[in-house]
């Protein structure tokens, strides 16, 4: 779509971890219908614990294995009663003795990590959990925080986009996350850097006033500030960054006398135009009073629905017209790179396998 | 498209009857507006009580006669007043004297049977009322029950299969139409008939509790039963089932202590993918209580609710997927060999008039 | 669509001026969002007064510039900064000093002209403002009327069609515009004239009640009416219409004692199957009352909402089958002559300059 490829064309690399879930989306036994790279599957976490990722439609009438009942690690149709183990094997059909080998569902590896339920849509031999981009913060207790997902109409590209170029902080963001429009124009990235699996990016901002959503959440309100960024966009799209907020003037790497964040956010296509957005920003200041993380999540809500606007916007903007390019600043020299090395890396991975389709 | 045609090819029967309406739809001069097989046509029974049905399209300028204004047996479209015919002739143009030969709108056979409107979507000249699958107990005066109407979002086939396998009782119904589980493990057809229109199913289920929609209508309710089911289903897409419960253990072949029901159901395709689908089920005791109908009524619409979420699921899953083919069970030959017969006798009108479009 | 013309064949004129909007709807400041001959637009007024109308989509990343920001008449995208000037040159990016050639949007010529804001969708330099069709009512101090706007869910082809056959008055509208059906039988265009560029008709009515719209607006409700409509229709799709009431009997040519109206309608493409709907009902009369104005404004939505209806009905009808061509009765003259003499136009355009994509 956004590159022209057709409908038969690999659009999505496979072979990788995907965030599919928070695990609290499946506490309690709560069966998830959720569609990733264009598969329906149904989530799970069964009774002995083991998180289960199943295609979502029953091998036999095609109905939604969603509706259906767990039972220990296995899930039930419950359409007609068929039973499926967590490998996706058929293992009982009601009135009937024999078990056809080809009723059988895919079954697609799943891992959790730090509260992050991690899915493997391509060959389930190549499914080695190493590769999982774990992000330590999540489970490190001197971290808190707050857990979010949106749904967006609009491919994961355009978030990867929105996210490697801080400039839209000082337009997009002004009253929210970014604080003042000269942003825009004072600060320059000190380092974007080129990486094998995406790319790094570092930018100061000098002796601003703090943004709102810090403001909110610091006791010297008034005081000005050195804000800097540190951010790590990551092929298939995941973002991680660290930021610092430094008395303004201070030495530039002394930690004392900072605030800190650490934020990380996992775009997971559902569709070629939609996606799954989750994200944690994460504070280690005051962490005993839970007012900082409500509050530093509904400003980071706040500021998400500012993106989702324009993003959803450029998105139907970008359907009508399939002749538009998308042309590129100095700025984004990240972002081209990011959508040239997954390119290619899709590219590689269809010349390996280009049949197999799971 | 379940059956992977495209869309040149011929997906509906159409030297047949299909039940496009209840005599209730057109009471008062209603117009109805409804599409069978993919044609807009709008249905009205004249001042002299004769149904009419239209190809729902002025030939002027394409506005709805489903808008017009009955007049007599005929109908006026109401943007420039063209006045036509039950036959679909144009016999009045406002303003103009001559009427061109090419102003017909095409009218479509109709007959009433029991109150159901019949209509035949094929050549006209073939359109024999002795074909008309009648339902007797719909007119005799010992049963009672009340008509139902239901608007699917899943192609009639799904409905069909749905039928086709009582094993679905047990699971999407336990509650309602069903009463246990264990009915798809423990009965078994006795019978599953090939016909050359369809097939026929006898199922019974020995010294159980009584399903919960027949409970509520008998006295002794916690009394074991012994139920069968007698079905048929009907090219193009009718069903009728004969259900008896009699005291556990009873003589079977016994009428006497029983309690009986007579239950038909039509599934007339709207488009490929959407169905009108009609019912009554009906009782024969008890019958000058009024609540029995109406207790059954509101049984089987709660049943007939679980069935349409499933279905309609199972339709939208299929639609995301054109290489999923449906597998069949042990418990599928009646299904299967309907599907088969269809097709066949699809091919058989396609190849005897291939160029005829009504 | 309506003419089976494909996706790549040319539809709409594009050398002519389109109505986009009434000047009401740019007051303030507003960014008005408009889709005009399927090409999404931004339209305001700058801060010298200037109209502008700029593509909607920023050159850069697709953003729409209908959620930036008015700077002079100049107006700013609000993803990334960057500002485009009213010929649609970039004259700023934030962070970035030197301005690529690539990075302008397309302008569009646009003109005001007695409170309708006028534009020019194909080569800009055959945009002479000469060619605009004025309508010289809209500013004559005698007359009074307040302007209307509806969108429509059909071709603007078929508002064309309604508007060339007054027998529609008869029937759509018996009981607000019409008056009675007997219009559709005895009254006959005295005139339909072919011209260049659309068609003329002239209808009377003679010795009539008067028709509900207007009188309500006169003293002498029952007296009987001589009703002269001259409606002139002009491509690409622009109503004019001179509307008199005569007392019945009186000597046709005589302005003595008559009441007027003044009537414009613009059919503008929204897509080939949406259009924007722009009017104003024009009255001499008491013109001191403004209340007049609102009586007349009301009735003639109450009668376009009738139009709306039937039109909007019919587009969904024709969509519904591909093959089905519109027929002509006699009164179609003059919409034929017009659908023909668009085409011709368009394939004359589309000749001389085939690739050329505005």
């Amino acid at each position: 779509m956004l590159d022209k490829q057709s409908g038969d064309e690999q659009i999505f690399l496979k072979n990788c971890w995907y965030v599919a879930a928070w695990d609290h989306e499946l506490l309690d036994g709560k069966k998830l219908e959720r569609t990733i790279l264009e598969k329906s599957l149904v989530l799970f976490r069964g009774e002995s614990g083991a998180y289960v990722a199943l295609n979502n439609r029953c091998p036999h009438r095609g109905a939604p294995l969603s509706m259906g009942r767990i039972e220990g690690d296995c899930i039930r149709c419950m359409y007609h009663g068929m039973k499926f183990d967590a490998l996706g094997n058929c293992i009982q059909i009601p009135g009937q003795e024999r078990i056809p080998g080809s009723m059988t569902v895919h079954s697609y590896p799943v891992e959790e990590r730090n509260h992050l339920v991690w899915i493997w849509m391509g060959d389930p031999a190549l499914a080695d959990p190493d590769l999982i981009v774990d992000y330590a913060p999540l489970g490190e207790p001197e971290w808190r925080g707050l857990p979010g997902y949106l749904h967006y109409k609009a491919s994961w590209l355009l978030i990867v986009d929105n996210l490697s170029d801080f400039t839209h902080l000082a337009f997009v963001h002004t009253n929210t996350l970014g604080g003042s429009e000269e942003y825009a124009y004072e600060a320059k990235p000190s380092v974007i850097e080129r990486l094998d699996n995406g790319f790094r990016v570092e930018r100061w901002h000098r002796n601003s006033d703090a943004p709102p959503y810090h403001r909110r959440v610091i006791p010297d309100k008034d005081a000005k500030v050195d804000r800097r960024n540190i951010a790590n966009m990551v092929i298939p799209g995941m973002f991680f960054m660290e930021t610092m907020f430094a008395p303004a003037g201070s030495n530039d790497d002394s930690l004392e006398s900072t605030r800190q964040y650490r934020n990380c956010q996992y775009m997971t296509p559902e569709t070629r135009n939609t996606t799954h957005f989750f994200w944690n920003y994460l504070h280690n200041s005051n962490i005993d009073d839970p007012n900082i993380a409500i509050s530093l999540r509904d400003s980071l809500f706040e500021g998400f629905y500012e993106d989702k606007d324009i993003i959803e916007a450029q998105q139907v903007l970008l359907d009508t017209d399939s002749e538009f390019r998308l042309r590129t600043l100095e700025a984004d020299v990240g972002l081209t790179h990011f959508r040239q090395t997954l390119r290619r890396k899709i590219q590689e991975e269809n010349a390996a396998s280009p049949a197999t389709v799971y």
